[in-house]
């Protein structure tokens, strides 16, 4: 027996990868029934993953679930960024079927809470779902989504650059040992703008939780670059230390 | 007549003041009727300013409402910070009822949307509302809160400490002109703890937006200090010239 819905309140997620180059993001296949001419015609359109919540549980249990049931992935790194309420912003007929058949409730205005996961592409195994095919896009080439979903995916970006400049959470991204260079593909894919590599690569190496591995690259075209490694603890010593000198008031 | 409201969204709103020594919130006096003993007795307690959202009602608009309708302040600084969905967060009797008789609908499960205001204090009119008396306590002296009142009101101190630590969001709460005692004492109440005196003042006379002004304090005990004033052009200059510097990869 499938558990009540709530009828007025959602979540969607949307779920960042990064393939060492272009920041990615996991999209649904689907397909609506549509009336044209007197004619039931199918529409087919993408939508990022999300549900309805049930009537006992929690948003984020909720979000989670959302992200498990898609990816295989659990305890990755999933943040609520915003509410979208706009009274009409789920309101055609086709958009109002589609989510009463799939739900088996009647729907009118629905409320989502969003959220961003960031996962390491290499670690998720998507798993097919009811509502169609699960994919990864490169964002850059996303034109249109289902619903307000494009709305809902550059709210996404706008937090996660913002979040970007203030905490480390590329290597939430990265895999495991990185190469400079993939930092820096991870920053400008972010931020939408080239850097400096001489620049980067010299703040970056200043960074006292940036770990040196011993181990290169393997099987690339390229020189093998060095690889490096996020040190937590030695990141959460800094920003004690930082905090002692009065610094946690930077402002900019 | 009312418009129809939404029986399972709501929005809360801390209001935070700050009276040049502490952190202060507005609560509302509120009683609700309870049975105790075969007898109907009152029950007093407070609340954080909040309402059931309008069926045609974004949420950004109804925390406005809200904010307006108390402090008749309009355009000050507002922002969302969570989301509470405890199935169980409003579930005695006594609170259900209330809510029914103060809206007029029948409510079960009630998801709120968060938002803290920063106030300052000396332009606020405070309104009276249906619901009861509208105060400024100070925040250290709050023990219990209606609801789950309390734990939200925890969840935004935590919040807006963060952001304190990163943004200029102080000079939403200090006057106009202010000392640099005044923005110390206000750091301190929010970061709970005690600063040294010339450390932070070396430190934030170091701020190229911290305008100091011909002016000093009026009518004071001790020696009158010298006003600043926030100089939001030359924080904006700031933050540009700090991203050609790529210091924005700070992380901590």
């Amino acid at each position: 027996m499938i558990p009540p819905v709530n009828p007025s309140i959602s979540v969607d997620c949307v779920i960042f990868g990064f393939d060492g180059k272009d920041l990615m993001v996991l999209l649904i296949d689907f397909t609506r029934s549509q009336t044209a001419e007197g004619k039931i015609v199918e529409k087919s359109s993408r939508k990022l993953p999300g549900s309805l919540i049930l009537e006992n549980e929690e948003i984020d249990v909720a979000a989670n679930r959302t992200l498990v049931e898609l990816t295989g992935l659990n305890q990755v790194y999933l943040r609520q960024f915003g509410v979208f309420s706009d009274p009409r912003r789920i309101n055609s007929e086709e958009d109002l079927q589609w989510i009463e058949k799939a739900y088996g409730v009647k729907v009118s205005r629905i409320v989502t809470i969003t959220y961003y996961a960031l996962v390491k592409i290499d670690k998720s195994i998507l798993q097919p779902t009811s509502e169609g095919e699960v994919q990864w896009h490169r964002v850059q080439d996303i034109r249109s989504l289902a619903f307000d979903h494009k709305h809902i995916l550059v709210k996404a970006l706008e937090v996660l650059t913002q979040q970007l400049l203030n905490e480390p959470i590329a290597f939430e991204l990265l895999q495991k040992r990185f190469s400079i260079r993939q930092l820096q593909n991870l920053y400008e894919a972010i931020l939408g703008f080239e850097i400096d590599n001489r620049n980067f690569r010299k703040k970056v190496l200043k960074l006292p939780f940036l770990k040196q591995l011993e181990e290169k690259e393997k099987e690339v075209a390229h020189k093998p670059a060095r690889l490096y490694k996020f040190d937590k603890a030695a990141y959460e010593k800094e920003v004690k230390r930082s905090r002692l000198q009065l610094n946690f008031i930077r402002f900019f």
